[in-house]
């Protein structure tokens, strides 16, 4: 296995990578829209055609023109890229504002469970997120920034428990996160023996969660 | 990553591996109960010492002094030498009858928790069950084993869910298969999540699976 040589904020750059800056310079402190784009749809690209094995820094690069400095600087491992299409993908998800717990746990799983098959042709997440929490046990620059994701953007499943907190559905005995944990405990262990909930199986999935919320 | 030949039953042995017969031969259609006991003894010391990723076939064979057929044989993976050792440790546990649900599952995470934690310097199973979720998603002969473990010698959850039906203590919208899946769902999502109860908070597991059942 490859191993990768990241650049991090105020680490002191090596010779070898110091050679390197002259591209590193031009990307800036901000991520380039444009080259963001193409760098995940290369990623996509390659998942689709040869799956997560397939996918190396080296082919990214070469598919989406896109400078090795570049590429590391902001995606330090292929499960950084991995990570970025998970969260592209819960950044498209809408809040659901159905008034009950249940109704809104159904939307939110329709949506989610849609994109972890793929549903429609689209990538399927699922198999991206199994990745995530396998290679995450293991890394722990993957980790924080998995923590990072959940933090500052990955919110919808804690505006909808805490919606349903304040109308009195959840528990007092749960806080916010372990009703988070709870919610996502059935899904991903159904994800992770490869047993997902088919289209019109989401109301099930909900009747097996809502009793242990409640 | 090296790729292993195993030998499966009723397989055409091709002229390569008929090279092995020799040692194969003097395995017999059963283990050698000493045989089993070196190899999962070897696999257990490597990885105490260094790891799933250092687990390799070769090292099991130098250190338990086995031919590499009967390794091959009856473990054709170094996955199949994890769920081994998962399974030697499931099968030690003892099935508890308090009379109640939660006595019961009390008992039950009370034992697994401290068996996947490695409680008293035992080898920690956790890391090993980790490993058998991740590659079982990607390796049908390890998933058709695990199968086969779950079906035949995994059977305390069963008993314990369907001695508490019986008293009325699972809601009948729950098969006695979707119960063992609402039951371990929290417990694994934990392992994976790299935050499982430590000892003493086994009561706030069960008491957060039972509404589950309900």
């Amino acid at each position: 296995m490859k191993r990768y040589v990241p650049f991090r904020k105020g680490e002191i750059v090596s010779e070898a990578e110091n050679s390197r800056a002259s591209t590193r310079a031009s990307v800036g402190a901000r991520r380039n829209p444009e080259t963001e784009a193409a760098v995940l749809q290369a990623a996509e690209e390659l998942l689709r055609e040869q799956g997560y094995a397939a996918l190396t820094m080296e082919a990214v690069c070469k598919r989406a023109r896109a400078g090795k400095a570049t590429l590391y600087r902001w995606w330090p491992s292929r499960a950084h890229l991995v990570l970025a299409l998970v969260s592209r993908s819960k950044q498209e998800m809408a809040l659901p504002a159905t008034g009950t717990l249940r109704g809104d746990l159904t939307a939110y799983f329709d949506d989610l469970l849609a994109r972890w098959r793929g549903d429609g042709g689209a990538l399927p997440i699922g198999p991206l997120v199994r990745v995530l929490y396998v290679e995450a046990a293991d890394n722990a620059e993957l980790g924080a920034a998995l923590l990072e994701e959940r933090r500052e953007r990955w919110q919808l499943l804690d505006h909808i428990l805490a919606a349903a907190a304040a109308r009195g559905e959840v528990s007092h005995r749960l806080t916010i996160d372990r009703a988070k944990q709870v919610t996502m405990a059935l899904p991903i262990y159904l994800l992770m023996i490869g047993q997902l909930p088919a289209p019109g199986e989401t109301a099930a999935l909900v009747a097996d969660i809502l009793p242990a919320l409640a």
